[in-house]
This record gives structure tokens, sequence and C-alpha cells, in this order.
């Protein structure tokens, strides 16, 4: 059995993923921890029959851990990450703080500096269908944000093939846990229900950066790639409690037709376990992913024009962030990479 | 034009109030107060068009205005409904500070003493539809609760008849607005979406003091009533934005039956503008009275047993709070009583 | 008094447009249809306190009526339409049938052939903000349907000036009561709730025509018009009951930057009752305008880019359909425009 | 492997519990019948990846299963079953036709003679809670419905101890997907969204019989149980998806303090997998049980009084379903009670 340590909890990605965990038949939970609940149990904070200890970080027995989880928010998990590396743990990092290679682009989009740069060189950016031979041996993976990883898989074939060109628009749109477990105004029910609010649209959003490094790299596989893309990307709040659905807008390049595009598709995701790609005619919609750690992908082409929509679904707690950990914690154990993960 | 002001109007209750005076064709709004937001303007708290300034309560002209409203916790209406009555308006408190009208009562549920005993002697508890001649003159009427309108007036023909005896019991549901806007846990979406809680049940929540006062008062305006009766309470956080529908089981008294009932409420209710009596064979749903200011009563009879229910909703921010206080106010001022509540 | 009859009126829009219609000031309704349930009263079949009796369309004095508004499904109306505007009423369509100038493009788009080729000629296109003066004196009135309201009032000042050019997409955003109401799977609460469907993707919405139609027209306003330009409008099923969010992209053409584009939309919308143009740095939510007949229009410029974001948010049953309905019946009569409106 | 067939697998429970079986570690799916949907495969019908085709039941090999689960209304389960057990399989039916033991207490409810009177006399009731030695070794299970599991559970010990006495008071709210998938106006996403709708109250909903004859049966385990008991059962249609909350009101006799009532809970429900019995202080909330099969149980003693509040939750579509029926499968079978359950 994988021994496995949780260090944040009690939020919503830290339930999700101590629920998975739970279920997992080659995982046993070492202990957990809260910062801000520690002493408790987790049936004091959440409605669930479990009642694990909640231990504050500094008392967390680092050491008897062989894979740590971090669902910490940015810029506290630097710390974190590397106590968990040095007590000998492969870590699996849920915050944004090891996805973008290059620490002046996190100070960037940050604010802060980046404390940990000799293990953001050894950090593997963890979306399993772009970089599972990497992820396989890691000692530091960073788990894809939300938004990304519905966006990247939703273009990565493009990305692949060269065809990303020009101003890519990702009108995206996510349930409100995306937003964390936290008493927030703008997150509270009378405000978000029977209500959409685009927010931080124009370049704004911290996501773009993953978004950007990851198609650029696809692109980078290719020779002589030359054209420029850019990517406008537009978040919604959504009233719904999970899920988020993106509705990426590309012009395909002159002489790019509609077999070449589902070919292209076909060819990256056939094998892929967790990647429901749709046949013509289909949508992605929330309810396709839900509560399981698959995307959804359609393709929808607008007659007479080169223009490509594709919609591409996740559910944000699973594959986009909890799931997506166990999977690549499967890949770093060298279990089947579904294993706890069928439900 | 009665000229009014409003003292607490960043809330769900005070936003609702400021909508409904700004279209009565006879008010006009003189002054707005919000400790929170005290020097902007409403359109920046609310999505709204409107740009009217926000002030601090100590900054207010209380002297220019012919009726204030007062939309702040309890407690702290106290001394807000004094410096207004001081100031020569009437006034309409949609707090509980001035509801129950024993002080003793008052400090047992809700844990302060009462600071303004001399002006709680004058006040009148402003349901319509039980105090309307009080009403009419009254310098200070205190705005019912919300989960006590919809119980009150579901209950009152039944107490007024001395129909009321043992053990009553009223399964209310709440929407989340009735909670109030601040940032709380329990109220974010994700807690409160796809979810029901019931929550202070037991005889533990601060209503049940207006019920028993005002449901009391009724009975006995009848010789002899001796019977005890008690009220079993249990509130539940309902996911939906606003409305009350509350589930009210009697034990009618031996040979009262369903035609003497349904004569008692039809008597009572016959011209009232606000109350909807429904036809035998329907209940009252939120849909019946949501946006509106009216009470929606249904009466089901169990076949073979003494059992009434009652089903009675209401909107919470119009019929329980907003409305309702626009409704005193014309009934104050000897407008037509729907005036301005008919949308 | 205004003397109106509603023919369909047990819809979403229908009863809608009751509600309005009652607490108008100046308008009588004189009866009202409705197919499915006539013989019954409007209670038995809305959860709501009104009584009218609702007749066959056979049975219907159409000749009573001053003004005659109809919610019928598109094809149904045209000869409702003819017979109504035969017997001396002035008349407000709010189905497809007369919004679109060319029988042909009718024909294209809703499959089959117009009915009504001499009334077509006359009807006027609805939207108060482009056509008003025109509106004032028609005898037959096409009210604009739900998503193109949103996205012509998002998009009319860029068309006027000139500026509307190359793609254009609209990823729009409705609440269910946009589909009717009617028995339908794909309507059904746990289909729709906690989820988000795109649908009809891929220039297939029958409402490109009419915003194809009326921003052509705007654009014709100038001398040497010459770009063209491509709309690429993406509905979605949102889980809310009311409200349509467009979120606009559009590539400005060079020259013009975030003040002429400012400009602009202020000069248009300045003296508009219902059009709220948000300052910059808002964007339009649900909030802003459900229950309203306000639009609320917000910019968003992409720093770097020539890309301008247009939230433009409505309640589609109110300002994209019976609202809007109300506005251009008080055109019509010579009322204030905002009469009944207000609330 | 056990080898298993789905009759009426495009229902919300078929497809709950075709994923309950599909992820099932020691299940095969053998095939699915669909009348509606025959010929089609599972992904046509449902967002989802899985290819099944569906057959029409008469196209079924029903030999070919070593268990078969009917998802099928009332009246039309009877002929099925009687042939899945014909063809040798063990049956697990989900409708209520085999539940009531007593076929002319069945006719008086459902309005239809039963057919199968020989094969009613083996069904044995699916509660494992109450009846896992007779499940074992059954050939017909009759699984229980959703409120039912939901009060019997929550009354069951009060019952066997013969607390249970005088009108019981069940105050039930089920999410939407408990009225089946079909397309109904009043199941529609405007009518169910922000409503709350009593329907079927007064002694009328058919789960009544099950609810007696379960809670009778616990009763009739004592000896000399003379008090009578009645429950006045109120659904309610809640704007969830899924979940059911009962509010349940009982007066307990004298003598019965709150030690004696939380030791016969705790005697009862000690060693149950799947019920959850809460600390005191605490309430049942659908959060603590929606996407599990377990049941979670309150007590809260109104003080002063002898009424108990019982709050009882349950996944409507899990355990008062299809994970109920595998749980009953699991205990057919000899497998641990939980396999496949646990997620």
């Amino acid at each position: 059995m994988i021994k496995a340590g949780v260090i944040g909890v009690t939020g919503y990605t830290g339930i999700e993923l101590y629920k998975l965990l739970h279920s997992h038949p080659a995982t046993a939970i070492a202990w957990l921890t809260s910062e801000n609940s520690a002493g408790q149990r987790l049936s004091d904070v959440f409605p669930c029959p479990w009642d694990d200890p909640l231990l504050a970080l500094a008392e967390a027995p680092l050491d008897r851990a062989d894979v740590v989880f971090l669902c910490l928010p940015h810029a506290a998990s630097m710390p974190a990450v590397a106590a968990a590396h040095a007590a000998g743990a492969r870590v699996i990092d849920l915050s944004a703080d090891f996805r973008l290679h290059d620490a002046a682009v996190y100070q960037q989009w940050y604010g802060v500096p980046h404390s940990e740069p000799a293990l953001l060189a050894q950090a593997v950016y963890g979306l399993p269908e772009l970089h599972r031979a990497a992820i396989a041996p890691a000692d530091l993976v960073a788990n894809p944000g939300c938004y990304p990883t519905s966006v990247i898989l939703g273009l990565a074939p493009l990305a692949r093939a060269g065809w990303l060109a020009g101003q890519v628009i990702a009108d995206s749109k996510s349930g409100v846990s995306g937003a964390g477990r936290k008493a927030k105004l703008s997150n509270s029910f009378v405000e978000a229900n029977e209500n959409l609010s685009p927010y931080s649209i124009g370049y704004s959003h911290r996501h773009i950066a993953e978004m950007e490094q990851e198609l650029n790299a696809e692109r980078q596989t290719l020779d002589g790639v030359g054209a420029d893309w850019r990517i406008v990307f537009s978040p919604h709040l959504l009233p719904v409690s999970r899920g988020i659905l993106s509705t990426l807008y590309v012009t395909l390049p002159a002489g790019v037709d509609e077999a070449a595009v589902r070919a292209a598709y076909a060819e990256m995701y056939a094998d892929e376990p967790f990647v429901h790609l749709l046949p013509a005619g289909q949508v992605a919609t929330l309810h396709h992913t839900v509560y399981s750690n698959r995307c959804a992908i359609g393709l929808t082409f607008v007659p007479g024009t080169p223009t490509l929509i594709v919609t591409s679904t996740i559910d944000n707690l699973i594959k986009g962030a909890s799931g997506q950990a166990v999977q690549n914690m499967n890949v770093m154990f060298g279990l089947d990479e579904t294993t706890g993960l069928n439900a």
C-alpha cells in the first residue's frame, strides 16, 4: 500500500482527494493536515462519517508518507513542498507554485518571487496526456490548474500539428467550487445563484501563463513554427457547484479541413483512458464529465468558414484537480493509470 | 410625496426596500445610509443603475424624512430607532428590536437588555392583517420577522377561533437570502446548493417568541381559552434565493370539521389584498408568492384524522420584510394599502 | 385605458406579459386566449391569484381590443396576426413571423413560406432603441427575439460607426425559460440543473437572421461601408430560470481606440431609459438586469490587442420579450416609454 | 464474475445502476434493455463514453444473466420479473410491484390487481438493515422505495422498542430525479427551480403502504404492542437533482428519555456499514449522503417536551434505489456488503 499524506485537506480539492484516496485500492491514508482545523476531526469540518484526525502541518510526520499531496494556496505551497521533498516523499503539488518552468514568469503572474528555484527545475507539469513519460520517474509533479486542463486538452492536437495561429478565444465557464472553500460575498449563494458573471477577462487571469507555456511547448515540437498566436481567455462564474466548460474558437490555417482536424484529435487521444472524444454532431456538456476524471471534447466546424469551435468539459475538482493528482500518483508508482478513478 | 430615509440599505432587505420605494408613486427617497459602504454609491455595491450616495448614519439628515426605515441587525437598531424617532420621523423598524412587547422576553431570546423600554411600549407589531387599526396612527412600527409572517398568517384564524391546542409543528423552509448579505461559509454557494439543512431545531430559533406572542394574543380575544398549545419550529435552509414555505401540522379539537375551518379562514381573509386563500385541493408553493407581497395559504385535511396541514408561503424579502414595511407605510400615511405593491 | 388582448397567454412570455399589463396604469386587460387551456382560468394554469377566463382564439372578441399581443409559436402566429389586424387592433407580435423583412429569408430559416407578405411589408422591427420613430405610428410591430436583443444592442454602436468587420463571436448563455413552457426532456430539471450545454452552434440558430438584418441595416447608414463581417453565434443552455448573457468578441479596425469606442456607445445610449452602459472596469452580469426591462452593457479592451469584449445582459422574458412588447405599446400609444416598466 | 442484466436502463435509476455495476469489481454487465431506445447505444441516450447496445426486452437473453435488475414502472414490472425468474436468474426488482406482501394492499394503493401472487409470496423486502438474513438466500428481492428507505431507517429503532405511538409526522423533501426521467411540465427546470412544492399530502402517497408494513412488522417483534400509531406523510418537491431529507416528528412515550433513545439507535446501527448515526448536536443534511450509499440520521430532542425530531437523509438514486440494489446483490451472492459501494 502506498502511504499518502495530504496537506491542506479541508478545502474542496482536499476533501475530494481524501474521498479518492480513501476508496483507492492501493493507497492508505497516513495523515492529514489543516491549519484552520488542526485538532479537530474530518467529520467536524465536513458532513461525512470519517473521523480522521487533522494535524497542524508542523506536527505532520512527513517522513511517514510515500507520497505527499499539497492542497495549499499558491505561495504557501512552496516551503511545504520543499519540506515534504526533503523528508523523502514524492510530491504532488496541487497549487500553482511549480507549474511554470520560468521563475520570472511565475513572479510576473503571481507577484511573489519563487523561493525554491532548484526544486522548480525538477518539477514536471502533471498533465499525463502530454507528459506521461516525464511524470513516471518524477519526484515533484505540479498538478495543472482546472481551466488550463480543459483548454490545453482542447487545443493540444492543434498546437502539435502547428495549426494554432492568430487569436484563439477561450470562453470558459466554471462552477463555484473553483473559487475555493472560503467565506466570500461573491461566492455566496444569493450572489452566485441565478447569475452568470464574467470576471478577470481581458488577459488578466493567472491561468493564461500555463496555457501559453504548455501549448507553446507542443508547437515547438515542430520545425519552423513561426506564426504567432494569442489566447483571449474569458472566465465566467457559473451557478453550478462543479464543472468547467470551455468553448474555444480557433481560426484554422488555409488548407486544414475537418477530416484532417478530426484525424489529429483521434490520433492524439486514441488510447487515452480519460479523454472522451465525441462523435461528429455532439458537443461537450458538463454532464459528460462531472463526478468523473474524464475530459470530453467535441468539434464543431462552422460551415463555409475556417472557424473551429471546440467544446471541452471537465469536473474542475476531479480531472481539474484531485482526480488528476491521483492519476499522476498512479503513473508515478507504476499502477494502472485508471486505478481508483473508474467510478 | 412622502420623504423616506433608509438606514442600512446595502443588505438584501435594504436593496429590496430601495427598489419598492424607488418605483412607489407617492414616495421620494430622501437619503440612504450604509456603515460598510459610506462614501460609495448604490451602483458600486449592487449591480444596478442607481447612483444614489450612501451616507454614514451619523451624517444622515434624520429630520429631513417623513418616514425612516431601519434595516439593521438586532441590538444595533435600538439606538438608531431612538434617534430617528427623536428627529421627528415616523419609524418602521425591520429588525427584531421592537417586536416583542415584553423587554424581559426580548432579553431572554436576544441576550441583551432592551435599551429603549419607553419606545418599546409605543411600538406596534406591524402585521396589517392583525393590527391594521393600531398601525395607522403609530409612530413606531416593528415589522415582523419572515418566518413569523408565514406561520402567524397560516395559523391566526385557528388561534382566533380557539382551535390551537396541543403541539403545533411548523416545518419551515427558507431561501438563503433570509440569512442576510454577508460572507459566511454556511451560506456560500457550494455549501448551500444541492443541499437542504435543518438548523436551530428543537425550540431554539428566536422567531418562536414572535409566533407565541402574536398567536397567544389572538387566542386571548376569546373568553375562557384554557387549553395549552406549544409550537415546535423547525427551520431548514433551502437552496433557493428567496421564498419561505411553512408546512404546519395542527390537531383540530373534536367537533371542528373542514367546513368550519374553511369558513374561519375565509372570514378572516376575505378582504385582505395580500392573502391568497387557495381553493380546496391546492397547496401553497413558493411560486405562488415569490416577487410579490402576497401570502398564499392552502388547507389540507388528513382523511379520518383530526390533522390539518396548512401550507403557507411568502417571499421572505417582500411580504416577509420590505414589502410588508411598505404596506405598513401605506397604512400609516393613509394611502391605499396596495400602493406600489401591485407588481 | 388601452384595452389589451393577449393571444397565447399561458406560456412564459404570456404570463410575464399578463403581469406587466395587469399592473400597467394605462391598460386594461380585455381578454386572454390559450388553445391548450381554453375554458379554464389563469389561476388553474399558473400559481397566481388571478381568475381571468381563458378563451379559445376562435372565441376571442378581437374587435374589442385596442392592442393585441401574440405569444404564439412561429408559423402559428401569421394567420392570427392577420385576423387581429383585420379586426382593427394594433398588433404586437412576439413570434418570429414578422421580424425578417425578406420573406425568402424567413422561409430559408423557418422552413415555411410566409403566408402574409402584404402585412410583412408593413411590419416594423420593434427594437425601440433603433426604430422608435417607425414604431410610433405602426400598426404591426414585430417584437425582437431574446438573443438578438442582447446581441444587437451590444453591437449596434459599432455597426453604426462602421467598425464591425471580420469575424464577430457571440458566445451567448440563456436561462431555460427561453426554451418555452413545455414538457421536454432536455428542459427538465435534472437534465438542465448543474449542467451547461452548447446547442445549435456553428451558424445554425434561427436568431442569426435577425442579428444580420439589423446590424447590416445600421452599417448601411454609412457611406461606402465595404468590409465584410460575419457572426459566429453559440447559444448555451444555462441552469437559471431567466436571463441572457452574451459575451461578444470583436476585432476593432486599426486606429479605433478605447476612447472612440466608449464615445460611440455613450452617444448612442445617452438618453436611453433601458440601456445601462457600465463604467470602465465593470462587466455585465445577469443580476444587473433580471426582473427588469434593462439591457446592461460592459466594454472590456484586451491590452495590446485590437480585441474588444462586450458583455451584454437582459432578462429574456422582459427586455427580451414581454417588457419590450410593453415598451413598444407605450411608444405606439404615445405614453411615456417607461410606463409600467419601472419596477 | 457475476453476470448482470439490467431491464430498463435508461431511466435515472437505470443509469445509476449501470455506473455502479460498471465499476463493481465482481460484476460483468451481460446485457441492457430499454423499450424506448432499443437499437441505440447507451452513449446515444446519456452523455457518457459507454457504447453498450440497448436491446428490447423481448430480445434480451434472460438466461445469460446470474442476476437481473428491473428498473421499470410499477405494473410493467410484474410480468418482466416473472420472465426473468423463469429464466433462472435471481431477481432484484426496483419497482413497487413486489414490496407489499399483501396483494390486496397492493391493489388498493396501486389500482391494479397483482398478477403474480405466487412470486409475491417469495419476495423479500430488500432493506438489508432489517432483512439481511432473508435477503441472502432469496431469489426475488423487492428493492425499497426511496422515501420509505429514509423514513423506515429513521424510525425502525423506535418501532422495534415499541415507542412508536400516536401520530408520527414525516415531512419529506426529495430531489427531482425521484420523479423519473420523463418529459413532464411539473418536472421542468423553470417550474421546479427556485420553488418548493408539497404534493400528495394528506395520506395519499403510495409509499405510505411500505412504511406501515415495515414499521408495523418491527413493532410486532414485541409482545403486547397495543398502542396505535399513524403516519402523516408529506412529500415536497425540492429544487435539487438528488437527495431526500425526512424530518420526522415523534411523541415519545412517558418515561423514555434521550439516553434510552440514543442507546436504541446505537444498538441497532452499531455495525451497519451504511448507516451514519450522527453525534448529539448534529442534524442530517443532504450533503451528508448524496453520491453515497449511506443513510445519515440525527436525533434532536425538544427540551421540556416528549418530542423527538429525527432527521434522516439518503441519496434517492443510490441508497434509495440503485446502491441499495447492489447492496442486496452483494448480500445475495455472498460478497462483502460494501463491495463496489465505497466511492
